[in-house]
Order: C-alpha cells, then sequence, then structure tokens
C-alpha cells in the first residue's frame, strides 16, 4: 500500500528520510562487518552511535554542563516510579500537578513511593485549562513539583514551565519534547519516551541535574537508578541499541532541517492551520482553553457522534489515519509531531472542510 | 565490508533471513500504509505480531496454561530487582545459586529488596562448577530459589534445572533460552533479555506462574510488576514495538527451522567441535569441569597471553569476529548461539588449528 499521512499519538511517524535510512542500514554490513542491529553495545560502532546521540541532543536542546542525559527503557511509565525513587526520600513527600490523563497516572504511581500532594488538578474543569499557579497548594517540604508539558490524551499543554519556587521541577515531556527550544536549567529532571517525537518505542530519555543523583538515598532498581545509569554512560545493562541508533537519526535529521527554532515556526504554523478549522467550524470542536491548547496533540469532537465512525473510514480512505481520540476519552485526535509536515496538515484540514460540507 | 562470522556475546548474531526480513518490512507499507516500526502498539497490525509471538514462543517452549508470558523492557538488570520486589514479601528471605558474573550481580541486586542467603558459591573453585546440590545451605523460609541457567561469563551452564523442593525456581536464562527443549512447568519464573538467542536488545521476555502474580503484596515500579504487565497483555505501557516484532521473526525462524530438538541437535555438535579443538590442543585451554560446560558461551585461554591480541587480529582478518573475553575475565570468548551456524564453528576450528601451527 501507498504511503499515508498518520496522526497516530505514538508510536508515530517517524521523517521519512529516516525510515529509509535505518531500513538501508539495517541490512548493511559496518566497517566492522556486522550490522547495527546486531552489534555490541561496547564495540566502536555502537560507541560512537552512542556518543554522536547525545551529543546531538545537547546541542539541539541546549543542555547544559550541570545536566546528565541518559538512554534509558521503560518509557515514560518507568519514570513515573524512578522520579520518587530517586528524589524523594523514604517518607518525604512531592508536589504533583495534574492536568490530565499522564500526568493523574504519574501521581498515582509516585504515591506508592512518597507522600503525594496533588497541588492542582484541572479535572474540575474537564481538563480544559490547568489552575492558575498562584492558587496551587503547594507543600513546604516537597521533595520536587512534577507536571507533564504536554497531555496527550487531553491536549493540555503548558507553553511555559511553571516556577517550581525551591524544590526541583520535574517534567514529563514525551510528546512535547524537541517541537521547540527549552531552557533546559530550568529542571531537575526532564523524561520523554522516543516514540514521538525523538524515535522508535523502546528507548527513553531522562536529562538530570546531577546534583540530584543519589539525592533519595533509597533502595532503587539499578535499571531505574540514575546514579548508576549516569556512572556506567547508561551502560549499566544492554541499552536498547536499535531504538538507540534510530533516535540517534532523528537528532541528525533535526540538526539538518535547521533545529528547535525551526521546529518551533513550523510546529506553530501547523497547529494554527488545525485550530483556525476547527474553531471555524460548526461540525468540529476542542473544549481546551486557547491558551492551554497543545500544539502537538489537538482532540476534536463531532457535533454527531454517530459521525465518528464515518469521519474515521472516509478519512482513511482518503489516506489519512491515526485520527481516532484515545480509547479514555473519545472522539477525534490528530498528533502533529514534528515528522508531520504542514502538508499533511493542510489536507486534514481540507478533508474535514470537505467532511463538513457533505455531512454538515 | 562483507559478512563476518560474529561470535559476539549479545547484542548478538541474528539469523541472516531475519535480518534480510526485518530490513526488508521497516521500510514496507503495510495494509494500513504504516511500517512495522511507526505502527501503534494498539492498532492491528502490531497485535497480530504481538500474538504470534507469544503463540510460537509457547510453541516452541511448550509453555503450560498455568505460566503467562511478558514481553517487558529492561532486560535481565531489570528481572533482578523485578524478581524479589514480585516474589518476596517485606523482609523474605531468598536463596540465590552463584554460579558466575552474573548470579553474582542478580544476587547483589535482589539483596537491596530482601534478604539474600546465598546457598551456594562457585568462586570457591574459580567458577570452574558449581557445589553439588546436596551440599547447598537452603534456607528454609526462603520466597523462592534463584540461578542462572547459564553465566555468559564464566561460561558455566546447568544442563539440568536444580530440584527447588518447596519454593518456586526462578531462572536467569538470557543466554540459553531456546537453545534446547525446556520443562516449563518446573519454574516459578523464567526470565530472558532477548539479544541473545531470542533478538535484538530491548526486549525481556518473563515467563511466570500465575500462582507468583502479586505474591509479595509490595510497591513495584508498575513496568516491573508481573501481575499488572499480565493484566495488559503486556501493554501497561507502550512496549519496544519493533524489538518485539524482530523476536518473533526468529521465533517463526525456529519453527521453520524444526523446532528445539533440532536447535539442541545442532547445538550440541558445535559445542563438541569447538570443546575437542580446545581440549585436543596445547595452546588453547578451558577450565570449566564438562559437566558445567556451557554450549552457549565457550571462554578459552592461550597459553601465552602475549599472543591474545595477535589471535583476535588474525582471526578478525580471517572474518572472524567476536571473540574477546568479557573484560572482567579477558581471554577469548565464542558465543555459539542458535543463529551461529554449525560451519562457522567449523571455521574458528580450523582457524584456531592453524593459528596454533604457526604460533603454538
Amino acid at each position: 500500500m501507498s504511503p499515508v499521512l498518520n496522526f497516530g499519538a505514538g508510536p508515530a511517524t517517524l521523517p521519512v528520510p529516516v525510515v529509509e535510512q535505518a531500513a538501508a542500514e539495517l541490512g548493511r554490513r559496518s566497517r566492522d562487518g556486522i550490522t547495527i542491529m546486531e552489534a555490541s553495545h561496547r564495540g566502536l560502532d555502537f560507541s560512537a552511535v552512542a556518543e554522536k546521540a547525545e551529543a546531538d541532543l545537547r546541542l539541539l536542546l541546549g543542555v547544559p554542563e550541570t545536566h546528565r542525559v541518559l538512554f534509558l527503557q521503560g518509557g515514560a511509565t518507568a519514570q513515573f516510579a524512578g522520579v520518587p525513587l530517586n528524589l524523594a526520600p523514604e517518607g518525604a513527600s512531592a508536589d504533583h500537578v495534574v492536568s490530565g490523563h499522564w500526568s493523574r497516572r504519574a501521581a498515582d504511581e509516585a504515591a506508592r513511593f512518597c507522600t503525594v500532594n496533588v497541588a492542582a488538578d484541572g479535572a474540575g474543569s474537564g481538563y480544559r485549562s490547568v489552575p492558575d499557579p498562584a492558587t496551587w497548594r503547594r507543600s513546604p517540604e516537597a521533595a520536587y513539583l512534577a507536571y507533564c508539558a504536554n497531555d496527550t490524551i487531553h491536549g493540555v499543554e503548558f507553553h511555559r514551565p511553571p516556577d517550581p519556587g525551591g524544590p526541583p521541577l520535574v517534567a514529563d515531556m514525551s510528546s512535547t519534547l524537541l517541537s521547540r527550544p527549552l531552557e533546559v536549567d530550568r529542571f531537575g529532571v526532564i523524561y520523554a519516551g522516543a516514540q514521538k517525537n525523538l524515535g522508535p518505542a523502546g528507548v527513553t530519555v531522562v536529562i538530570v541535574h546531577t546534583e540530584l543523583l543519589g539525592r533519595s538515598g533509597r533502595a532503587i532498581p539499578s535499571v531505574l537508578d540514575y546514579r548508576a545509569m549516569a556512572d556506567s554512560g547508561s551502560m549499566l545493562n544492554t541499552p536498547p541499541t536499535f531504538a538507540w541508533y534510530v533516535s540517534g537519526l532523528v537528532l541528525a535529521w533535526l540538526i539538518a532541517e535547521g533545529g528547535l527554532e525551526e521546529m518551533e515556526s513550523r510546529n506553530r504554523r501547523k497547529q494554527a492551520l488545525l485550530y483556525d478549522a476547527i474553531d471555524g467550524s460548526s461540525l468540529y470542536s476542542n473544549a481546551v482553553e486557547p491558551a492551554w491548547r497543545s500544539w502537538m496533540n489537538v482532540p476534536f469532537r463531532l457535533a454527531d457522534p454517530d459521525l465518528d465512525a464515518v469521519f474515521r473510514d472516509e478519512a482513511s480512505a482518503a489516506g489519512l489515519v491515526g485520527l481516532e481520540g484515545h480509547r479514555s476519552v473519545g472522539g477525534m485526535r490528530a498528533s502533529l509531531y514534528n515528522a508531520v509536515p504542514e502538508t499533511a496538515v493542510r489536507t486534514l484540514v481540507e478533508f474535514m472542510s470537505d467532511f463538513e460540507r457533505r455531512h454538515g
């Protein structure tokens, strides 16, 4: 079948040149005669891949020397436990801001390992916004303040990081990292599962301030222990070599495309196209307050839910896939990650307009 | 460069048809127009991949209905923590048998989460054998008995599982699973990082008796929680889809090649070829007692260590790579996993014989 325009939330579409390069490389013998997927993680070929991926990520995000970059496994879900285990001493508390499905999951998981104070919860507004930071009920002794920079399901995004005051700021950036420039030095921990903007499923980036390594003094499974992983160059155990390699291709592609300022320009245009189309229509709607609307994941509903299946079927026939909303909320969702080109969003908007003319 | 014969310990060589198929598939659009690496783990295409991989693994190993099969992340190192967290209630003890580097690592990690009783330790013999099970100092209340079926570094293998008596038997089978038939019903937990006999790095198989799900009652990071992962079909979080897919290709290849009885025949011949060559030489030696010699990983030393680098250089020039011993023990090591053909072992043995004539 011919290529489609894939708006799936993740594992998500990858840049076309990355997929082509990975496919070619997978069958190619490198200078030591081994394909990349069969190479030892301690060999020269993979060491070069690993080092370049970290260097490119540091270059793109301007990661300061104060922060370590780890390539781990287990996705954001592993870090939902990893953060309290690394940062909160036994019996300590932590502040969590809930702005959608994933920050709720993070708070629930953290509560297994420390006392969680939900400082604010967008559930009261149906996750259409996040309470004003001035109203957050912060705990004075919190080991950290955690939030989700972009909720993939509810489509709620922080366009500026909150000010944590004293404790370190922890951000789940799975679905927004690399979508625009970031001031990394404002964060204690940033983590992101790769399968949205960074690469294929199976590798997770953690960026952590060196001051936080070993902070909790707790017994931590080694694969979640930031200090042990930093000390071993993320090779305490065998890393997910091929996923790390493909992430490196994505990072090199981002640099070649002009870096994160360029991504910001493109992503700003892409989201504006789609939200303008939704707001200008009487069939489609998005309930999130404009200041909190996600650039990366745009959920929308049809005025007549009976049309949902028709919409998806016709979209699919037109080569537009991955548009179903998350099963927990229903409706539609278009994910506009870096690898989704502006032309794809234009095609989607035209399809939506045409669909509304015929069914609206 | 042309293909080489790769004796690396892992990430290891994969069957040639598997690499070719994965490379072709990586660039191919499936019936929904998306490549496998970009497909949602909840889509029809990947669901079919995931289900077939489990079905094929169950068929090959004869996994009984009493046992669940999980596809996780983090390798054996993650399970070094996962086993005590899932099986040992707070304050409980566990019996560990140490037969080499990896079972030592497993015992050390478990000691963070429970009281570890080292029931036997092969260190006294320099890991040339494992103490007779009749002499093991078992603890009466142990939550489980853990051992490593094959130590990849010291080349020590249990050719029959020990009898655990009362508690469940736990086996790290990372480097030996699928090398021959197995009586899965004798085990409480079997785990294996894929990157030896099963697939690429980044996916880990856990086979666990349903009676052990939720056994410990402890707070466990969800990604290590056998019950949560079993309840969600290993999709509590986004799984490592491409690594899972390639593992599925390896499992299908194993079935097509004749299954585990056939693998046992091949592997028996391969190891006999190499150990016979070592024992018949005055240059090479392997110190492990014959009853404990690994079929999968054959460490050997040269009588003159000054020849080590010459051996590796000449081997590499002859297209034989991955022969360096683990950095913790030095010397040489040849890994003879399923994907290493008998012809490769013959080529290695001929090279060794020729090398001995010239340098011995």
